[in-house]
Protein backbone atom coordinates (compact mmCIF):
# COMPACT_ATOMS: atom_id res chain seq x y z
CA UNK A 1 0.00 0.00 0.00
CA UNK A 2 1.69 3.19 -1.25
CA UNK A 3 -0.51 5.39 1.61
CA UNK A 4 -3.12 5.25 4.39
CA UNK A 5 -5.32 6.92 1.68
CA UNK A 6 -4.94 4.33 -0.93
CA UNK A 7 -5.33 1.97 2.11
CA UNK A 8 -8.35 3.76 2.44
CA UNK A 9 -9.78 3.36 -1.14
CA UNK A 10 -8.85 0.07 -1.10
CA UNK A 11 -11.44 -1.10 2.19
CA UNK A 12 -13.86 0.95 0.66
CA UNK A 13 -13.93 -0.79 -2.52
CA UNK A 14 -13.75 -3.87 -0.38
CA UNK A 15 -16.83 -2.84 1.85
CA UNK A 16 -18.48 -1.92 -1.28
CA UNK A 17 -18.25 -5.49 -3.12
CA UNK A 18 -18.84 -7.40 -0.03
CA UNK A 19 -22.07 -5.36 0.61
CA UNK A 20 -23.23 -5.66 -3.37
CA UNK A 21 -22.01 -9.39 -2.79
CA UNK A 22 -24.10 -9.81 0.22
CA UNK A 23 -27.09 -8.03 -0.92
CA UNK A 24 -27.34 -10.39 -4.30
CA UNK A 25 -27.26 -13.25 -1.76
CA UNK A 26 -30.00 -11.68 0.31
CA UNK A 27 -32.06 -10.97 -2.62
CA UNK A 28 -31.81 -14.09 -4.59
CA UNK A 29 -32.23 -16.11 -1.06
CA UNK A 30 -35.51 -13.59 -0.65
CA UNK A 31 -36.66 -14.12 -4.33
CA UNK A 32 -36.36 -17.81 -4.12
CA UNK A 33 -38.15 -18.09 -0.68
CA UNK A 34 -40.58 -15.16 -0.65
CA UNK A 35 -41.35 -14.69 -4.22
CA UNK A 36 -40.89 -18.27 -5.90
CA UNK A 37 -41.93 -21.85 -4.15
CA UNK A 38 -39.22 -22.02 -2.19
CA UNK A 39 -36.39 -24.79 -1.58
CA UNK A 40 -36.88 -28.42 -1.90
CA UNK A 41 -35.28 -32.00 -4.32
CA UNK A 42 -38.46 -32.64 -5.67
CA UNK A 43 -38.15 -32.60 -9.51
CA UNK A 44 -40.41 -29.29 -9.46
CA UNK A 45 -40.08 -25.65 -8.75
CA UNK A 46 -38.46 -25.77 -5.40
CA UNK A 47 -35.93 -28.00 -6.81
CA UNK A 48 -35.13 -25.47 -9.68
CA UNK A 49 -34.79 -22.28 -7.12
CA UNK A 50 -31.60 -24.10 -5.76
CA UNK A 51 -30.39 -23.37 -9.70
CA UNK A 52 -30.51 -19.27 -8.91
CA UNK A 53 -29.60 -19.38 -5.19
CA UNK A 54 -26.12 -21.42 -5.64
CA UNK A 55 -25.35 -19.77 -8.91
CA UNK A 56 -25.58 -16.40 -7.64
CA UNK A 57 -23.98 -17.15 -4.12
CA UNK A 58 -21.07 -19.24 -5.73
CA UNK A 59 -20.21 -18.44 -8.97
CA UNK A 60 -20.65 -14.71 -8.67
CA UNK A 61 -20.24 -13.87 -4.77
CA UNK A 62 -17.91 -16.50 -3.56
CA UNK A 63 -15.98 -16.72 -7.09
CA UNK A 64 -15.55 -13.32 -6.49
CA UNK A 65 -14.29 -13.25 -3.20
CA UNK A 66 -11.78 -15.91 -4.07
CA UNK A 67 -10.50 -13.59 -6.90
CA UNK A 68 -9.48 -10.55 -4.87
CA UNK A 69 -8.25 -13.04 -1.99
CA UNK A 70 -4.93 -12.47 -2.19
CA UNK A 71 -5.07 -8.54 -2.37
CA UNK A 72 -6.26 -8.07 0.99
CA UNK A 73 -3.26 -6.55 3.02
CA UNK A 74 -3.28 -8.16 5.89
CA UNK A 75 -2.88 -11.38 4.51
CA UNK A 76 0.33 -10.39 3.28
CA UNK A 77 2.17 -11.54 6.42
CA UNK A 78 0.89 -15.08 5.41
CA UNK A 79 2.71 -17.93 3.46
CA UNK A 80 1.47 -17.60 0.06
CA UNK A 81 1.27 -21.11 -0.02
CA UNK A 82 -1.43 -20.98 2.94
CA UNK A 83 -3.15 -18.11 0.46
CA UNK A 84 -2.85 -20.63 -2.48
CA UNK A 85 -5.31 -23.12 0.00
CA UNK A 86 -7.64 -20.88 0.80
CA UNK A 87 -7.70 -19.47 -3.25
CA UNK A 88 -7.96 -22.93 -4.23
CA UNK A 89 -10.54 -23.92 -1.27
CA UNK A 90 -13.18 -21.26 -2.30
CA UNK A 91 -12.85 -22.34 -6.23
CA UNK A 92 -13.66 -25.91 -4.86
CA UNK A 93 -16.31 -25.02 -3.21
CA UNK A 94 -17.79 -22.84 -5.86
CA UNK A 95 -17.35 -25.50 -8.57
CA UNK A 96 -19.18 -28.21 -6.18
CA UNK A 97 -21.92 -25.55 -6.05
CA UNK A 98 -22.15 -24.85 -9.66
CA UNK A 99 -22.36 -28.70 -10.09
CA UNK A 100 -24.99 -28.98 -7.68
CA UNK A 101 -26.81 -26.75 -9.28
CA UNK A 102 -26.59 -27.80 -12.58
CA UNK A 103 -28.10 -31.24 -11.51
CA UNK A 104 -30.77 -29.09 -9.73
CA UNK A 105 -31.87 -27.44 -12.93
CA UNK A 106 -31.09 -30.88 -15.19
CA UNK A 107 -33.43 -32.62 -12.66
CA UNK A 108 -36.26 -30.50 -12.51
CA UNK A 109 -36.10 -30.29 -16.38
CA UNK A 110 -36.40 -33.96 -16.70
CA UNK A 111 -38.86 -34.27 -14.43
CA UNK A 112 -41.11 -31.97 -15.86
CA UNK A 113 -40.60 -32.63 -19.31
CA UNK A 114 -38.67 -29.74 -20.82
CA UNK A 115 -36.07 -29.52 -22.75
CA UNK A 116 -32.54 -29.03 -21.90
CA UNK A 117 -29.86 -26.66 -23.64
CA UNK A 118 -31.90 -25.00 -25.64
CA UNK A 119 -31.15 -21.30 -24.65
CA UNK A 120 -28.01 -19.01 -24.87
CA UNK A 121 -28.21 -19.03 -20.91
CA UNK A 122 -27.91 -22.85 -21.01
CA UNK A 123 -24.96 -22.92 -23.81
CA UNK A 124 -23.00 -20.15 -22.20
CA UNK A 125 -23.47 -21.49 -18.80
CA UNK A 126 -22.69 -25.30 -18.96
CA UNK A 127 -19.20 -23.80 -21.12
CA UNK A 128 -18.42 -21.67 -18.29
CA UNK A 129 -19.14 -24.15 -15.70
CA UNK A 130 -16.80 -26.79 -17.62
CA UNK A 131 -14.02 -24.12 -18.34
CA UNK A 132 -14.06 -23.47 -14.54
CA UNK A 133 -13.67 -27.36 -13.95
CA UNK A 134 -10.55 -27.31 -16.34
CA UNK A 135 -9.29 -23.88 -15.12
CA UNK A 136 -9.50 -25.38 -11.08
CA UNK A 137 -7.87 -28.44 -12.36
CA UNK A 138 -5.00 -26.88 -14.23
CA UNK A 139 -4.59 -24.63 -11.01
CA UNK A 140 -4.32 -27.21 -8.53
CA UNK A 141 -1.99 -28.97 -10.76
CA UNK A 142 0.45 -26.54 -11.90
CA UNK A 143 0.32 -24.23 -8.83
CA UNK A 144 -1.00 -25.95 -5.31
CA UNK A 145 0.96 -29.07 -6.31
CA UNK A 146 4.97 -29.30 -6.34
CA UNK A 147 5.25 -31.15 -9.69
CA UNK A 148 4.68 -28.51 -12.15
CA UNK A 149 8.36 -26.51 -13.30
CA UNK A 150 8.72 -23.16 -12.80
CA UNK A 151 8.86 -22.15 -16.36
CA UNK A 152 5.78 -23.98 -16.75
CA UNK A 153 4.14 -21.89 -13.85
CA UNK A 154 5.22 -18.31 -15.36
CA UNK A 155 4.41 -19.30 -18.94
CA UNK A 156 0.49 -20.29 -17.80
CA UNK A 157 0.26 -17.47 -15.28
CA UNK A 158 -1.69 -14.83 -17.76
CA UNK A 159 -3.97 -17.23 -18.98
CA UNK A 160 -4.42 -18.40 -15.66
CA UNK A 161 -5.11 -15.08 -14.33
CA UNK A 162 -6.86 -13.91 -17.57
CA UNK A 163 -9.30 -17.00 -18.02
CA UNK A 164 -10.06 -16.79 -14.88
CA UNK A 165 -11.88 -13.47 -14.58
CA UNK A 166 -13.04 -14.45 -18.52
CA UNK A 167 -14.88 -16.77 -16.65
CA UNK A 168 -16.03 -14.73 -13.70
CA UNK A 169 -17.50 -12.42 -16.37
CA UNK A 170 -19.23 -14.89 -18.81
CA UNK A 171 -20.64 -16.29 -15.09
CA UNK A 172 -21.91 -12.41 -14.38
CA UNK A 173 -23.37 -12.43 -17.86
CA UNK A 174 -24.98 -15.90 -17.58
CA UNK A 175 -26.46 -15.29 -14.47
CA UNK A 176 -28.00 -12.13 -16.09
CA UNK A 177 -29.20 -14.26 -18.63
CA UNK A 178 -30.98 -16.31 -16.45
CA UNK A 179 -32.38 -14.08 -13.94
CA UNK A 180 -34.22 -12.59 -17.21
CA UNK A 181 -35.54 -15.64 -18.16
CA UNK A 182 -36.57 -16.92 -14.84
CA UNK A 183 -38.43 -13.54 -14.66
CA UNK A 184 -40.41 -13.49 -18.11
CA UNK A 185 -41.50 -17.64 -17.37
CA UNK A 186 -42.47 -17.42 -13.73
CA UNK A 187 -44.34 -14.21 -14.00
CA UNK A 188 -46.39 -14.94 -16.52
CA UNK A 189 -47.05 -18.76 -15.27
CA UNK A 190 -47.77 -17.39 -12.00
CA UNK A 191 -50.14 -14.72 -11.64
CA UNK A 192 -51.19 -14.87 -14.98
CA UNK A 193 -49.28 -10.80 -15.44
CA UNK A 194 -46.45 -10.39 -17.44
CA UNK A 195 -42.70 -9.04 -16.64
CA UNK A 196 -43.59 -5.76 -18.46
CA UNK A 197 -46.14 -4.90 -15.82
CA UNK A 198 -43.49 -4.24 -13.18
CA UNK A 199 -45.15 -6.11 -10.44
CA UNK A 200 -42.94 -5.83 -7.46
CA UNK A 201 -41.36 -9.51 -7.94
CA UNK A 202 -40.14 -8.29 -11.14
CA UNK A 203 -38.38 -4.53 -9.73
CA UNK A 204 -36.94 -7.01 -6.79
CA UNK A 205 -34.99 -8.91 -9.00
CA UNK A 206 -33.68 -6.21 -11.36
CA UNK A 207 -32.48 -4.51 -7.88
CA UNK A 208 -30.32 -7.96 -7.66
CA UNK A 209 -29.00 -7.76 -11.46
CA UNK A 210 -28.04 -4.44 -10.44
CA UNK A 211 -26.42 -5.60 -7.38
CA UNK A 212 -24.96 -8.63 -9.66
CA UNK A 213 -22.87 -5.83 -11.63
CA UNK A 214 -22.05 -3.63 -9.25
CA UNK A 215 -20.48 -6.65 -7.17
CA UNK A 216 -18.43 -8.01 -10.50
CA UNK A 217 -17.81 -4.18 -10.87
CA UNK A 218 -15.75 -3.56 -7.52
CA UNK A 219 -14.09 -7.21 -8.04
CA UNK A 220 -12.89 -5.99 -11.34
CA UNK A 221 -11.41 -2.73 -10.15
CA UNK A 222 -9.47 -4.29 -7.31
CA UNK A 223 -7.74 -7.11 -9.11
CA UNK A 224 -6.66 -4.61 -11.81
CA UNK A 225 -4.97 -1.86 -9.87
CA UNK A 226 -1.24 -2.87 -9.51
CA UNK A 227 -0.28 -0.83 -6.88
CA UNK A 228 -2.97 -3.21 -4.81
CA UNK A 229 -0.95 -6.56 -5.59
CA UNK A 230 0.39 -8.81 -3.24
CA UNK A 231 3.88 -7.32 -2.50
CA UNK A 232 6.38 -9.57 -4.52
CA UNK A 233 8.62 -11.79 -1.59
CA UNK A 234 12.35 -11.62 -1.49
CA UNK A 235 14.33 -14.68 -0.10
CA UNK A 236 17.51 -13.74 1.11
CA UNK A 237 20.73 -15.37 -0.96
CA UNK A 238 21.91 -16.94 2.70
CA UNK A 239 19.16 -20.10 2.09
CA UNK A 240 20.40 -23.50 1.70
CA UNK A 241 21.26 -24.44 -1.79
CA UNK A 242 18.23 -25.77 -3.10
CA UNK A 243 16.28 -22.92 -1.58
CA UNK A 244 17.90 -20.67 -4.28
CA UNK A 245 14.41 -22.12 -6.00
CA UNK A 246 12.91 -18.72 -4.01
CA UNK A 247 14.90 -16.51 -6.12
CA UNK A 248 12.91 -18.21 -9.56
CA UNK A 249 9.63 -19.59 -8.39
CA UNK A 250 9.00 -17.76 -5.36
CA UNK A 251 10.15 -14.61 -6.01
CA UNK A 252 7.39 -14.01 -8.61
CA UNK A 253 5.12 -15.29 -5.96
CA UNK A 254 5.00 -18.85 -6.48
CA UNK A 255 5.54 -21.57 -3.55
CA UNK A 256 6.83 -25.50 -3.64
CA UNK A 257 3.81 -27.48 -1.42
CA UNK A 258 6.62 -30.44 -1.09
CA UNK A 259 6.26 -31.70 2.34
CA UNK A 260 9.95 -32.94 2.71
CA UNK A 261 11.35 -29.28 2.27
CA UNK A 262 9.68 -29.15 5.59
CA UNK A 263 12.59 -27.40 7.03
CA UNK A 264 13.89 -25.39 3.89
CA UNK A 265 10.15 -24.05 3.77
CA UNK A 266 10.15 -23.00 7.39
CA UNK A 267 13.41 -20.87 6.60
CA UNK A 268 11.77 -19.90 4.07
CA UNK A 269 8.99 -18.89 5.82
CA UNK A 270 10.94 -17.33 8.08
CA UNK A 271 13.06 -14.95 5.78
CA UNK A 272 9.85 -14.45 3.61
CA UNK A 273 8.11 -12.80 7.20
CA UNK A 274 11.41 -10.49 7.38
CA UNK A 275 12.06 -9.69 3.94
CA UNK A 276 8.73 -8.86 2.54
CA UNK A 277 9.18 -5.67 1.12
CA UNK A 278 6.21 -3.58 -1.07
CA UNK A 279 8.69 -3.34 -4.25
CA UNK A 280 5.58 -2.62 -6.44
CA UNK A 281 7.22 -2.92 -9.98
CA UNK A 282 7.23 -5.22 -12.60
CA UNK A 283 4.76 -8.21 -13.40
CA UNK A 284 4.04 -10.87 -10.37
CA UNK A 285 2.83 -14.44 -10.34
CA UNK A 286 -0.34 -14.30 -8.92
CA UNK A 287 -2.89 -11.77 -8.41
CA UNK B 1 6.81 -6.61 -29.99
CA UNK B 2 8.75 -8.48 -28.83
CA UNK B 3 9.17 -10.72 -31.25
CA UNK B 4 7.94 -12.35 -34.67
CA UNK B 5 6.17 -14.90 -32.62
CA UNK B 6 4.22 -12.92 -29.94
CA UNK B 7 3.44 -9.85 -33.24
CA UNK B 8 2.24 -13.46 -34.89
CA UNK B 9 -0.11 -14.20 -32.03
CA UNK B 10 -1.22 -10.47 -31.90
CA UNK B 11 -2.50 -11.32 -35.06
CA UNK B 12 -3.48 -14.03 -34.74
CA UNK B 13 -5.77 -12.41 -31.77
CA UNK B 14 -6.98 -9.38 -33.75
CA UNK B 15 -8.17 -11.64 -36.95
CA UNK B 16 -9.87 -13.69 -34.60
CA UNK B 17 -11.89 -10.84 -32.77
CA UNK B 18 -12.39 -9.13 -36.40
CA UNK B 19 -14.10 -12.84 -37.98
CA UNK B 20 -16.46 -12.72 -34.59
CA UNK B 21 -16.95 -9.12 -35.04
CA UNK B 22 -18.23 -9.84 -38.49
CA UNK B 23 -20.09 -13.11 -38.06
CA UNK B 24 -21.74 -11.10 -35.05
CA UNK B 25 -23.11 -8.18 -37.79
CA UNK B 26 -23.84 -10.94 -40.08
CA UNK B 27 -25.84 -12.95 -37.39
CA UNK B 28 -27.71 -9.89 -36.41
CA UNK B 29 -28.42 -8.41 -39.59
CA UNK B 30 -29.67 -11.93 -41.15
CA UNK B 31 -31.54 -12.35 -37.81
CA UNK B 32 -33.79 -9.18 -38.84
CA UNK B 33 -33.79 -9.16 -42.75
CA UNK B 34 -34.81 -12.98 -42.77
CA UNK B 35 -35.99 -14.51 -39.51
CA UNK B 36 -37.66 -10.96 -38.50
CA UNK B 37 -39.36 -8.69 -40.04
CA UNK B 38 -36.75 -6.28 -41.48
CA UNK B 39 -35.83 -3.14 -41.13
CA UNK B 40 -38.26 0.50 -41.60
CA UNK B 41 -39.30 2.76 -38.92
CA UNK B 42 -42.83 2.29 -38.95
CA UNK B 43 -43.46 2.19 -35.48
CA UNK B 44 -43.78 -1.57 -35.65
CA UNK B 45 -41.10 -4.09 -35.71
CA UNK B 46 -39.49 -3.42 -38.57
CA UNK B 47 -38.25 -0.11 -36.15
CA UNK B 48 -37.51 -1.92 -33.53
CA UNK B 49 -35.29 -4.08 -35.31
CA UNK B 50 -32.83 -1.18 -35.78
CA UNK B 51 -32.19 -1.54 -31.91
CA UNK B 52 -30.23 -5.32 -31.74
CA UNK B 53 -28.78 -4.28 -35.38
CA UNK B 54 -27.44 -0.65 -34.25
CA UNK B 55 -26.13 -2.14 -30.38
CA UNK B 56 -24.42 -5.56 -31.63
CA UNK B 57 -22.76 -3.32 -34.96
CA UNK B 58 -22.17 -0.28 -32.60
CA UNK B 59 -21.85 -0.99 -28.84
CA UNK B 60 -20.28 -4.08 -29.29
CA UNK B 61 -17.93 -4.35 -32.37
CA UNK B 62 -17.21 -0.83 -33.25
CA UNK B 63 -16.59 -0.26 -29.43
CA UNK B 64 -14.77 -3.10 -29.20
CA UNK B 65 -12.55 -2.01 -32.14
CA UNK B 66 -12.14 2.00 -31.01
CA UNK B 67 -10.64 0.00 -27.64
CA UNK B 68 -8.10 -2.12 -29.43
CA UNK B 69 -6.93 0.73 -32.01
CA UNK B 70 -4.15 1.93 -29.90
CA UNK B 71 -2.85 -1.58 -30.07
CA UNK B 72 -2.23 -2.06 -33.37
CA UNK B 73 1.63 -2.44 -34.13
CA UNK B 74 1.42 -0.48 -37.59
CA UNK B 75 -0.27 2.40 -35.95
CA UNK B 76 2.98 3.12 -33.72
CA UNK B 77 4.85 5.41 -36.34
CA UNK B 78 1.59 7.11 -36.60
CA UNK B 79 0.98 10.12 -34.35
CA UNK B 80 -0.37 9.74 -30.95
CA UNK B 81 -2.71 12.73 -32.01
CA UNK B 82 -3.59 10.84 -35.01
CA UNK B 83 -4.82 7.96 -32.93
CA UNK B 84 -6.68 9.26 -30.46
CA UNK B 85 -8.96 11.17 -33.34
CA UNK B 86 -9.34 7.41 -34.70
CA UNK B 87 -10.45 6.65 -31.08
CA UNK B 88 -12.70 9.09 -29.96
CA UNK B 89 -14.50 9.42 -33.52
CA UNK B 90 -14.92 5.56 -33.68
CA UNK B 91 -16.22 5.94 -29.96
CA UNK B 92 -18.28 9.25 -31.07
CA UNK B 93 -19.49 7.10 -33.86
CA UNK B 94 -20.66 4.04 -31.67
CA UNK B 95 -22.62 6.50 -29.35
CA UNK B 96 -24.34 7.92 -32.40
CA UNK B 97 -25.44 4.50 -33.28
CA UNK B 98 -26.28 3.77 -29.34
CA UNK B 99 -28.32 6.48 -29.11
CA UNK B 100 -30.53 5.94 -32.81
CA UNK B 101 -31.10 1.96 -31.31
CA UNK B 102 -32.61 3.71 -28.28
CA UNK B 103 -34.68 5.88 -29.94
CA UNK B 104 -36.38 3.45 -31.97
CA UNK B 105 -37.20 0.89 -28.97
CA UNK B 106 -38.60 3.61 -27.10
CA UNK B 107 -40.83 4.47 -30.57
CA UNK B 108 -41.75 1.26 -30.92
CA UNK B 109 -42.93 0.69 -26.82
CA UNK B 110 -44.73 4.13 -27.64
CA UNK B 111 -46.58 3.24 -30.54
CA UNK B 112 -47.36 -0.18 -29.58
CA UNK B 113 -48.39 0.63 -26.04
CA UNK B 114 -45.65 -1.77 -24.56
CA UNK B 115 -44.27 0.22 -21.02
CA UNK B 116 -40.49 1.39 -21.24
CA UNK B 117 -37.83 0.72 -18.79
CA UNK B 118 -39.04 -2.42 -16.99
CA UNK B 119 -36.52 -5.14 -17.47
CA UNK B 120 -33.27 -5.50 -15.56
CA UNK B 121 -32.05 -5.85 -19.69
CA UNK B 122 -33.27 -1.78 -20.07
CA UNK B 123 -32.14 -0.61 -16.27
CA UNK B 124 -28.80 -1.82 -17.38
CA UNK B 125 -28.37 -0.95 -21.25
CA UNK B 126 -29.91 2.75 -20.33
CA UNK B 127 -27.32 3.10 -17.31
CA UNK B 128 -24.40 1.60 -20.10
CA UNK B 129 -25.50 4.18 -22.86
CA UNK B 130 -25.75 7.16 -20.12
CA UNK B 131 -22.07 6.20 -18.69
CA UNK B 132 -21.00 5.92 -22.50
CA UNK B 133 -21.79 9.29 -22.82
CA UNK B 134 -20.58 10.39 -19.88
CA UNK B 135 -16.96 8.67 -20.68
CA UNK B 136 -16.97 10.00 -24.41
CA UNK B 137 -17.68 13.43 -23.18
CA UNK B 138 -14.56 13.31 -20.20
CA UNK B 139 -12.81 11.48 -23.00
CA UNK B 140 -13.37 14.49 -24.93
CA UNK B 141 -12.71 17.03 -22.86
CA UNK B 142 -9.63 15.30 -20.85
CA UNK B 143 -7.90 13.95 -23.75
CA UNK B 144 -8.02 15.32 -26.95
CA UNK B 145 -8.75 19.06 -26.26
CA UNK B 146 -5.85 20.53 -24.71
CA UNK B 147 -7.18 22.30 -21.72
CA UNK B 148 -6.96 19.87 -19.29
CA UNK B 149 -3.58 19.92 -17.27
CA UNK B 150 -1.14 16.79 -17.53
CA UNK B 151 -1.67 15.65 -13.81
CA UNK B 152 -5.53 15.56 -14.35
CA UNK B 153 -4.81 13.35 -17.43
CA UNK B 154 -2.59 11.13 -15.55
CA UNK B 155 -5.11 11.37 -12.73
CA UNK B 156 -8.02 10.07 -14.86
CA UNK B 157 -6.91 7.75 -16.62
CA UNK B 158 -6.81 4.61 -14.79
CA UNK B 159 -10.55 5.59 -14.35
CA UNK B 160 -10.94 6.12 -17.85
CA UNK B 161 -9.09 2.62 -19.25
CA UNK B 162 -11.21 0.99 -16.74
CA UNK B 163 -14.80 2.56 -16.93
CA UNK B 164 -13.91 1.98 -20.84
CA UNK B 165 -14.05 -1.62 -20.45
CA UNK B 166 -16.46 -1.79 -18.24
CA UNK B 167 -19.20 -0.22 -19.95
CA UNK B 168 -18.02 -3.00 -22.69
CA UNK B 169 -18.29 -5.75 -20.93
CA UNK B 170 -21.38 -4.20 -19.15
CA UNK B 171 -22.83 -3.81 -22.98
CA UNK B 172 -22.15 -7.31 -23.72
CA UNK B 173 -24.01 -8.49 -20.94
CA UNK B 174 -26.88 -6.61 -21.65
CA UNK B 175 -26.89 -7.21 -25.36
CA UNK B 176 -27.09 -11.14 -24.20
CA UNK B 177 -29.87 -10.06 -22.33
CA UNK B 178 -31.63 -8.71 -24.90
CA UNK B 179 -31.26 -11.15 -27.47
CA UNK B 180 -32.50 -13.55 -24.45
CA UNK B 181 -35.69 -11.53 -24.08
CA UNK B 182 -36.10 -10.82 -27.78
CA UNK B 183 -36.07 -14.82 -28.70
CA UNK B 184 -38.53 -15.70 -25.93
CA UNK B 185 -41.15 -13.15 -27.28
CA UNK B 186 -40.60 -13.14 -30.14
CA UNK B 187 -40.75 -17.08 -30.97
CA UNK B 188 -43.59 -16.87 -28.70
CA UNK B 189 -45.88 -14.79 -31.33
CA UNK B 190 -44.83 -15.54 -34.13
CA UNK B 191 -45.27 -18.58 -35.51
CA UNK B 192 -47.24 -19.87 -31.90
CA UNK B 193 -43.87 -22.17 -31.06
CA UNK B 194 -41.52 -21.44 -28.36
CA UNK B 195 -37.75 -20.62 -27.46
CA UNK B 196 -37.76 -24.24 -25.65
CA UNK B 197 -38.53 -26.15 -29.04
CA UNK B 198 -34.89 -25.11 -30.27
CA UNK B 199 -36.63 -23.67 -33.38
CA UNK B 200 -33.89 -22.76 -36.42
CA UNK B 201 -34.12 -19.29 -35.64
CA UNK B 202 -33.47 -20.21 -32.20
CA UNK B 203 -30.11 -21.62 -32.80
CA UNK B 204 -28.97 -19.38 -35.08
CA UNK B 205 -29.20 -16.70 -32.45
CA UNK B 206 -27.69 -18.45 -30.07
CA UNK B 207 -24.69 -18.91 -32.54
CA UNK B 208 -24.80 -14.90 -32.29
CA UNK B 209 -24.43 -14.70 -28.89
CA UNK B 210 -21.66 -16.72 -28.75
CA UNK B 211 -19.66 -14.94 -31.31
CA UNK B 212 -20.39 -11.60 -29.63
CA UNK B 213 -19.06 -13.48 -26.39
CA UNK B 214 -16.10 -14.72 -28.12
CA UNK B 215 -15.09 -11.38 -30.08
CA UNK B 216 -15.42 -9.80 -26.30
CA UNK B 217 -13.12 -12.44 -24.94
CA UNK B 218 -10.45 -11.57 -27.74
CA UNK B 219 -10.80 -8.15 -27.19
CA UNK B 220 -10.19 -8.29 -23.34
CA UNK B 221 -7.41 -10.29 -23.99
CA UNK B 222 -5.77 -8.03 -26.44
CA UNK B 223 -5.84 -5.25 -24.13
CA UNK B 224 -4.87 -6.48 -21.13
CA UNK B 225 -1.65 -7.87 -22.16
CA UNK B 226 1.42 -5.04 -21.28
CA UNK B 227 3.43 -6.19 -24.04
CA UNK B 228 1.21 -5.34 -26.68
CA UNK B 229 1.09 -1.60 -25.44
CA UNK B 230 1.78 1.05 -28.15
CA UNK B 231 5.53 2.12 -27.45
CA UNK B 232 6.37 4.62 -25.01
CA UNK B 233 7.16 7.70 -27.00
CA UNK B 234 10.86 9.59 -25.88
CA UNK B 235 10.78 13.18 -27.01
CA UNK B 236 14.63 14.30 -27.26
CA UNK B 237 15.68 17.44 -24.84
CA UNK B 238 16.67 19.93 -27.46
CA UNK B 239 13.07 20.45 -28.16
CA UNK B 240 12.20 24.55 -27.64
CA UNK B 241 11.78 24.70 -23.94
CA UNK B 242 7.71 24.58 -24.01
CA UNK B 243 8.01 21.28 -25.58
CA UNK B 244 9.46 19.89 -22.26
CA UNK B 245 5.63 19.36 -21.64
CA UNK B 246 6.38 16.66 -23.97
CA UNK B 247 8.78 14.77 -21.25
CA UNK B 248 5.48 14.77 -18.99
CA UNK B 249 2.35 14.57 -21.16
CA UNK B 250 3.64 12.81 -24.08
CA UNK B 251 5.79 11.12 -22.68
CA UNK B 252 3.23 8.76 -20.83
CA UNK B 253 1.62 8.92 -24.19
CA UNK B 254 -0.84 12.55 -24.05
CA UNK B 255 -0.52 14.61 -26.80
CA UNK B 256 -1.76 18.49 -27.47
CA UNK B 257 -4.08 19.11 -29.80
CA UNK B 258 -3.38 22.59 -29.37
CA UNK B 259 -3.22 24.08 -33.18
CA UNK B 260 -1.49 27.36 -32.40
CA UNK B 261 1.48 25.17 -31.16
CA UNK B 262 1.79 23.79 -34.78
CA UNK B 263 5.54 24.29 -35.67
CA UNK B 264 6.27 22.58 -32.14
CA UNK B 265 4.17 20.08 -33.25
CA UNK B 266 5.67 19.37 -36.31
CA UNK B 267 9.29 19.25 -34.37
CA UNK B 268 7.68 16.78 -31.68
CA UNK B 269 5.87 14.97 -34.86
CA UNK B 270 9.36 14.83 -36.65
CA UNK B 271 11.43 13.73 -33.25
CA UNK B 272 8.85 11.58 -32.00
CA UNK B 273 9.62 9.60 -35.50
CA UNK B 274 12.83 9.16 -34.99
CA UNK B 275 12.63 8.11 -31.52
CA UNK B 276 9.99 6.08 -30.96
CA UNK B 277 11.45 2.90 -28.76
CA UNK B 278 10.07 -0.18 -27.95
CA UNK B 279 10.53 0.61 -24.12
CA UNK B 280 8.03 -2.00 -22.78
CA UNK B 281 8.33 -1.45 -19.35
CA UNK B 282 6.45 0.32 -16.70
CA UNK B 283 2.54 1.75 -17.02
CA UNK B 284 1.97 4.02 -19.94
CA UNK B 285 -1.19 6.03 -20.21
CA UNK B 286 -3.37 5.24 -22.67
CA UNK B 287 -3.74 1.21 -24.12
Amino acid sequence: MRSMRDYGCFVFCLLAALLAGFLSFLFVLVWVLHWREGLGWDGASAEFNWHPLLIVTGFVVLQGSAIVVYRLPWTWRCSKFLMKCIHAGLHLTVLILAIVSLVAVFDFHNTQNIPNMYSMHSWTGLTAVVLYGVQVLIGLLVYLFPFAPVTLRATLLPFHVFSGLLIFGAGIATALMGITEKLIFALSRSYNQSYSQSPPEALFVNFLGAFILIFGAFVFWMVTQPQWKRPQEQVPKTLPPNGGRASGAEERGEMSADPENSEIEYNREAARKRYVILDEAGQRSTM
